[in-house]
């Protein structure tokens, strides 16, 4: 797409710092990492989301992305990483070219999780109730 | 594996609000939700974190990820989701059974993102020279 960043960053139009590619994907270092070696993964098509994902590559995607962070938290010696996909602006998304965040994890980073809250049995029985 | 929480939840001997499922995975209702319809999208046969993640079912991993997204935001009412895996302790991982999160998210619902900052293009060079 024209005005995509990230298809930009895939033919060359824009610098970025490349660490490793698959047939249908690239993996880059972000510029703002939330902590050293923080990774996209991003198909080399474009497609705005996941739920635009070409199905067809998963098998190709779990693959590239488990050699990929493998790599990644080696180089940095992380002891953990988290994965992410923000979907929609009210997720944070902030490029609309798909991609999945790479977070390599060290023992007290600091980084906190979401808080969350124990939901009742009821509340949890009504909820099934309406998406099934 | 006999002591899996999740292992127990597919087999029934562990009671859960399920809400779909496909062949080899199966989404059930977060008990602790950090946000109405936080949903579990789980493997059927065990493996502890992504780096066991059976990549024969990447496909269909992908389309019931989708598929139960779609479901849950429609039933919350959500503008957008996070997909979220936690690998390793340090990732915060709580269950050895790989699980992945979708967390609906509303517009204004107040969760912020971990703080990042930008990296200098020496530090990203470097770094990207050290993992290649």
């Amino acid at each position: 797409m024209t005005d995509c960043l990230f298809c930009k960053m895939i033919t060359g139009e824009v610098p970025c710092y490349k660490i490793a590619q698959s047939e249908n994907f690239i993996a880059i270092l972000d510029k703002f990492p939330v902590n050293k070696g923080h990774t996209l993964v991003i198909p080399k098509k474009h497609c705005k989301d996941f739920s635009e994902f070409p199905e067809e590559q998963g098998k190709e995607w779990i693959v590239f992305m488990n050699e990929t962070a493998q790599k990644v938290m080696k180089a940095v010696g992380a002891q953990g990483y988290n994965v992410g996909m923000n979907n929609g602006e009210a997720a944070h998304q902030l490029v609309f070219h798909q991609h999945t965040h790479i977070i390599p994890r060290f023992d007290d980073d600091g980084l906190e999780h979401w808080p969350d809250s124990e939901a009742s049995n009821e509340e949890l029985a009504e909820l099934a109730k309406k998406i099934e």
